[in-house]
């Protein structure tokens, strides 16, 4: 398999994650969203979408990280992310949905481009507005989450920490402040230890710039 | 089971679709998203991320519109909306989350509302913002559809139909020009076709205003 990737993507660093935590074997190729290779024909080719990530399979592109992460749990069961029964897999997808659907798209690099371009929004107020939607979604999060647990949910990471840790990364490169929200930063901080979230990061991608 | 509703919430009304598509009986209680109701401290104690919908159940109340659908598929496998093998699946999830990510999130009533109070947009400068996102994401998907399929997805509705009804509902009502999409528009005629999707109208519910 081979997946499209930029470093800073926060939907393809869910993905890495994954990938990472379930030794699936893959080729990384890197997509320069700055440069703006993703609206690319070559790219566009094989996802239409026009958005990263993208998973090159056997059967096809498949693009959506949520998407993406639910076939790989469907394909490869082995070392599960979202487990229990179906009452915990809802609580583990509420948290992922109360990032991938609440906070992240909004604070979307073409979204924050249009406020500039459209609404005449500076360098503050675009910051202004990043920092905005992950703190009221932090505020709801830190309130869901038990810190008598490790991880989002129980002892070990699931799919929430795999979208957790890249919304926090980026909390963190927007200068969010993480005190207010100490049991987020706790599982960051614990994630962070794991060698799957290591070989994820940003940092540590080839394109790394 | 009791669905808490606003007539006009996108999310609420993927819900409403989904429980009647599955003949699950639920009561139907209304919050009132113009009054704010949703952060009101009733309704906090119920669902302390103080979004609609949330569903009470017998094991507590779930957030997240597609945490709960995927939580009625696992708990309600009759009639299936998320049907064939992983990879089909994997393509029903694509379309719900190149909607339910990459739409509706960015077009949410609470950021209309924040691009007014703090970056001055007035209301034609709301009513493009909104129309902007819902045409680059229609875009796609009307490339992504398959005009030879009565529905998103095959010869039947998929949760794809469930999430996608919703958004162009509300893509009528800020005036989107639906004629350059003419598959999403006939797959929207079909479903509005069906009992389960007629019921689930805004104008067909209690709290209609």
């Amino acid at each position: 398999m081979k997946l499209y990737s930029y470093f800073r993507s926060s939907a393809a660093y869910r993905v890495r994650i994954a990938l990472n935590l379930k030794n699936i074997p893959h080729e990384l190729i890197t997509v320069n969203l700055l440069k703006s290779e993703q609206q690319g024909i070559e790219y566009l080719n094989r996802n239409p979408q026009g958005l990263l990530p993208a998973l090159e399979t056997d059967n096809g592109v498949l693009a959506q990280s949520m998407a993406i992460l639910e076939y790989l749990e469907e394909t490869y069961p082995e070392t599960p992310l979202l487990f229990g029964d179906a009452w915990q897999k809802a609580q583990i997808r509420n948290l992922c949905f109360a990032i991938a659907c609440d906070i992240h798209p909004v604070d979307n690099l073409r979204v924050l481009k249009y406020l500039s371009s459209e609404l005449g929004a500076d360098d503050e107020a675009k910051n202004a507005w990043y920092r905005h939607w992950v703190e009221v979604g932090f505020e709801k999060l830190e309130q869901l989450l038990d810190s008598n647990h490790d991880y989002c949910i129980g002892d070990k990471p699931s799919l929430a920490d795999v979208c957790l840790v890249p919304q926090v990364f980026n909390a963190y490169r927007f200068n969010v402040d993480m005190t207010a929200y100490p049991k987020i930063a706790a599982i960051y901080e614990r994630c962070n230890k794991l060698a799957a979230f290591i070989d994820a990061a940003p940092q540590n991608q080839p394109d790394a710039a």
